[in-house]
């Protein structure tokens, strides 16, 4: 991609009404646009990043047997009845009519449409379990949509439903599930995300687990006793001791919430009439789990985990761009020339060149708004002696090298990013 | 993946209220399941049919340095009444209120959304062209949906906007982009869509072509006069004249529309502000082109030009599994053995392997309705003396072999079914 032609603009100033670094940042290097309170477009460096992470994300869901279905996203009112949601939830459920005055919703989570779909299929116990998953856009018409991606009106999610016929077996997979989503965010850049037991809320059922990025960025406070080594939510009434141990000394952070996983039992699977027969031709209801992750969120969340004050520092598994090549000067014929070459070695499809003939410090701060983990930069006092320079996002590794070596040493550097990522601990069992 | 666990059944029964063949085979087949009128939820047979359309379509932008970005389903009602369709548009828009109050719509196209987006940027000549596209999911309350997902309310598009600074430029970028289309349809199986002028109805603008699928099942009337070689669209009031000669008798068929061009004009970009400052410094509004295409749809038309009463018989290039492997009386443990190992020879990730311990019948007509390329049977006859069948969906090709050359024959007919697809005049400019 020649940054030329790259849709959006950047900027150096510090957007008006953004808190969180993210969001600043994803607003100064044109990765999105607000269209209104909450919600928002995407330009290409954007899509780029949520593309990879969900690619990560079916890698690790398929592993897991599941299989990628598609819900709609305009639901009627009469499934959300069937669960009794429909009068449950408040006002966060957009509840419209059609032309013809039925009720609809947005939808903002599936369960309803997960039990619709399968509930001809799961008649008997030999079909159990299975684990269904889709990537879709949601709608949650949040009273305070804030912080860029992190609490927005519409999203798009990854949830997966599976069903069981045992809380045993839902627990059995649930723990590999826990798993696969600690491999999704250690693959995406964020090994420090934490599992911690919560409250499941409006989705029923008893036990959950959310996924929290520690950053005192976040608007989640959990506390970590430093006494029994518990993580967990503090709720404001429960004033700052364990739970578990009543220390009364734990750590205190707000966190990110980016993925939640929920037993959900069998309420709706109940409410909704999903029944199988079991071994001894007896009639019951499946027990269910539920899996969810944010993509905007994740990729805003990695983000504020990873940069400077210059931009994202993105992580080599879903940078929009691998390498991002400046010529400097590339209004010269010689710069231009070898910069061309190097743009066709470096391999077009992940690099991001910069052939503009602006300044090279409008060069270099773009390069670091858009964040690429690797770059290189072709000027023309390197190139009289036929070298250039290659550089990491972070600033951690820098060499000055000649130009026929620059190709190797940005896949040197980018494998090394990779093994550092995806190196160890990350075994499927 | 395994029959066992593929979530979804099957009939053989024609399901009622069906009058498409591909509506009906993929309801029979576990494709899809209908939600309520014109919204389906789909299985993984069909993700996976719409995602291999989908990467065809993105390989097809790209090449046109296309560049994805994501826009919203819900839109403020502001943004559309800044290019007066608020008003202009009928029913079809579904036009609601938020928490708070404020007009709200579901996209039924994006052009305010893609000049909302790009206006900022596009403020000067030297930006010119460029092109956007998204693939997001949209919503049109059609009075009467119907057809399976030919007709329906919620859909998952291609659509992209180009902009820029003449007509000239816009007209020698409509014509790439109408190749590009042809390709896309050529890829997926269908060479016989036909380019045909049409009337832009109220997108605006003056020239478009729609691409259809010329097939006794679809609902648009095309002619073809034999006199002049010209395609047209057939108004009722306008008897079945050709219009360009005059000639009284052209053959007359029942079609599809698969895809949709428009030169758009200044129409959006003038209504909503969008100008940019040209080489003299004169202040002027760009011109759009908007180019669309229906992923289900297209799905479902190629299921509705390349079936027969069993089943889809997919393209190589589309087909949700590229082999389906029927271990016959996979009870018997000596075909299931060599199954098994035939299962990991032929590839997990594209072979569809049923080791259902059901009849040679039901898993044969499975295997019909699902429509992979390419069979391979295993049973205890032929494995007795280390054979197997090879055989084409399309009953084309069929050959006995032994087992040890199984992998080999299969990978042979898939190349030849993918030379006979991409083979010729598929070439970019």
């Amino acid at each position: 991609m020649r940054m030329s032609k790259l849709v959006g603009t950047r900027t150096k100033e510090h957007p008006a009404g953004c808190v969180l670094d993210s969001h600043a940042l994803m607003m100064r290097g044109g990765y999105l646009k607000g269209v209104c309170a909450g919600i928002y477009s995407q330009f290409l460096p954007l899509t780029r990043v949520c593309r990879k992470i969900e690619d990560i994300i079916r890698e690790e869901m398929d592993a897991l047997e599941g299989q990628e279905v598609l819900f709609p996203v305009a639901l009627p009112g009469a499934l959300w009845r069937e669960s009794g949601r429909y009068e449950s939830v408040g006002n966060e459920l957009l509840r419209f009519r059609d032309r013809g005055g039925a009720e609809m919703v947005l939808g903002m989570t599936h369960e309803e449409a997960a039990v619709h779909l399968v509930r001809d299929y799961g008649v008997s116990y030999g079909r159990y379990p299975f684990f269904i998953y889709q990537i879709q856009t949601k709608f949650r018409d949040e009273a305070r949509a804030r912080g860029g991606l992190i609490r927005v009106r519409e999203f798009r999610m990854k949830d997966g439903y599976s069903f069981h016929t045992s809380q045993g077996d839902l627990e059995q997979f649930f723990a590999r599930c826990l798993r696969a989503y600690e491999r999704i965010f250690a693959r995406v850049g964020l090994p420090q995300v934490q599992a911690i037991a919560s409250d499941s809320g409006m989705m029923g059922g008893e036990v959950s687990y959310e996924f929290t990025l520690l950053t005192p960025a976040g608007e989640d406070s959990v506390g970590h006793c430093p006494c029994c080594g518990r993580w967990f939510h503090l709720e404001a009434a429960e004033g700052a001791a364990c739970p578990a141990c009543g220390a009364e000394n734990p750590v205190i952070s707000r966190g990110i919430e980016v993925g939640h996983i929920f037993q959900l039992g069998d309420k709706y699977t109940k409410a909704m009439g999903m029944r199988y027969t079991d071994e001894s031709g007896a009639s019951r209801a499946p027990v269910m789990g539920c899996y969810g992750i944010g993509i905007g969120r994740l990729a805003a969340s990695v983000c504020e985990a990873s940069h400077d004050s210059h931009g994202p520092i993105w992580p080599v598994t879903v940078a929009p761009w691998q390498v991002h090549l400046c010529a400097l000067r590339a209004g010269e014929g010689a710069v231009r020339e070898a910069a061309e070459r190097l743009y066709v070695l470096l391999g077009k499809g992940r690099t991001l060149y910069d052939e503009r003939d602006v300044s090279p410090g409008v060069q270099l701060a773009d390069a670091d708004l858009l964040g690429a983990p690797v770059r290189v930069v072709l000027g023309p006092r390197d190139l009289a002696e036929g070298l250039c320079q290659v550089e990491s996002r972070d600033r951690a590794r820098r060499e000055t090298v000649p130009i026929a070596q620059a190709a190797e040493t940005v896949e040197r550097m980018l494998a090394e990013m990779r093994r550092e990522i995806e190196g160890g601990g990350l075994e499927r069992e």
